[in-house]
């Protein structure tokens, strides 16, 4: 603490994933004191060991959807200190994901994770390959957006805390806020979502569980004292598809809500909508995200904050660089 | 990330200050794998190079008022690696904590602080006795007890952090709180606090602002991005003691309540009562504490948790051990 200012010395980043998040590392890097020395989307790479024009290929990426000349697999066997996977989060093999990693980590390079599939899908897998190299690993930006779960969890240390339970799909939760305050059925809200673009077209990963579950997974493993690996098929997991808007108004009625609650402890991942008391923390509105982290000594932790968007996200993960 | 729970080594403590933060990283130290090798109140020492009796120690402290055989001043010269310095907060010189943090240093010693004179009151002095040591210094546990509030500030960058506001003293929370929830005034408020041992004896500390303040002139010190320095005498400070209990009902009819809440910019401090509105994140409940950090790209970050107590507080300084 020192001077916080000067502690992140500037790194060489290569960005694999082109998407909102990726986009967003690319435009903030040089705010952050880094250079962007490769960056990929899933057809195409733009390569300069001395730093690509970040304004130049994120003009190029919105008006021709590429971002540059070079072959897309290029990427990974570029020059860079550190490599950000932002590609889509796949479940099973996690890949391309889980590749990239590997790769960088083989060559003895920095990963920060944007995308879950490897530490959700192929944890174990991914110890050994860190066991096996000299980089590190990081992957704050895979749960909760902007909320530094993973970082304080680190800090205050896995074996001190007891359980980790949180709101951690904003679609999800915009949705049941929606239905609660409006009276309106699910469908009617995921219609009005999908026209803000609060929820995909295909909804079904935030609406069932999946992503709040992921998130819950990772969680699971980072907490895990026994070495036991979890992944998805590990998990409990119920979505808020069937809520019928009469379920909310009794909640109501009661001074209560329904919020989509995943929790993590060292033994299992549960996902499903709870009945919260209203006004309270985890009855977050809206978007919005909040983790509350039960701990041995520090009593209850809650974090909360934006939990998605691309900014945000790539927030996240300039912190890990900074912390590498 | 590779593996948290092996990630913090076992490390020689000393502890300066034997009141209920110092005692509970004494009593707290061996469950995160670290030693205590020096250990003193304002009149005695227990030193061992290779590990006092914690709970021979803290038993004879309680019993007999004393730690150990030895001089006080002898444990900043003993063995250790890192000085954790827990003696009382003093305005001006801030002594002696600054010259138990300056002796560490000037050693190469790394140092964490529980109090907040050095910090608060003579942050340029600290800046400049580190610039001269290969040690450390680290500070979470002046601000907001258990919340990890200056490490995410460190993560997410201080230049990327444009506010920091807060409910940042429990013993005045508890007070408007009681205040509102059953309309009683502030002296009688007052009384049960101090029976419940939330207030002390003489609570001008806390309910004047004085507290918050130097909390809001530390963050103030790290947000300084000019390396302007801060010390209370350029807050501007109101506390809780004028506040008539009708005020809390006026507020209750318009949906509100009053909160002392401190704010630090990159450029001023400021404590004050502040209409807040009810249910929201600031309106914060008994000795809970809050600090929202507002970001250039990540939106609003809410942290909130136990802002005083000897185990929360000692949680923060073992983080930032961790974190050394």
């Amino acid at each position: 603490m020192a001077d916080p200012q000067s502690r992140t010395t500037g790194k060489r980043l290569a960005v694999v994933g082109a998407g909102a998040v990726g986009g967003a590392v690319v435009d903030l890097a040089s705010e952050y004191g880094h250079t962007i020395t490769a960056f990929a989307d899933s057809t195409s790479a733009a390569i300069d060991p001395n730093g690509i024009d970040t304004d130049a290929v994120l003009t190029r990426k919105d008006e021709t959807g590429t971002v540059g000349e070079s072959d897309s697999s290029v990427a990974v066997d570029a020059t860079y200190d550190v490599l950000i996977e932002a590609t889509p989060t796949t479940l099973g093999d996690a890949q391309p994901g889980f590749s990239h990693l590997r790769t960088a980590l083989e060559r003895d390079r920095d990963v920060v994770l944007a995308n879950k599939g490897p530490v959700a899908e192929r944890y174990a897998d991914v110890q050994q390959v860190l066991h096996d190299s000299d980089g590190s690993l990081r992957f704050e930006a895979t749960v909760g957006g902007a909320i530094p779960v993973l970082s304080t969890l680190e800090d205050i240390s896995p074996a001190q805390v007891t359980a980790v339970r949180g709101v951690l799909n904003g679609t999800a939760n915009f949705i049941l806020s929606r239905m609660a305050t409006e009276g309106i059925n699910y469908e009617h809200v995921l219609a009005e979502a999908q026209d803000l673009g609060v929820a995909e077209a295909d909804p079904a990963f935030d609406v069932e569980g999946t992503d709040a579950a992921l998130k819950c997974v990772i969680l699971a493993n980072v907490l895990s004292t026994d070495n036991r690996e979890y992944t998805l098929a590990d998990a409990t997991v119920d979505g808020i598809t069937n809520i019928p808007g009469s379920a909310l108004e009794l909640a109501a009625e009661e001074g209560r809500t329904i919020r989509l609650v995943g929790e993590a402890t060292p033994t299992g991942v549960h996902v499903g909508p709870r009945l919260i008391p209203q006004n309270t923390a985890l009855a977050v509105t809206g978007t919005r995200n909040i983790v509350q982290l039960e701990t041995t000594n520090a009593g209850q932790l809650n974090l909360s904050g934006r939990g998605a968007g691309g900014p945000e996200t790539a927030s996240a993960i300039l912190a890990d660089v900074s912390r590498l």
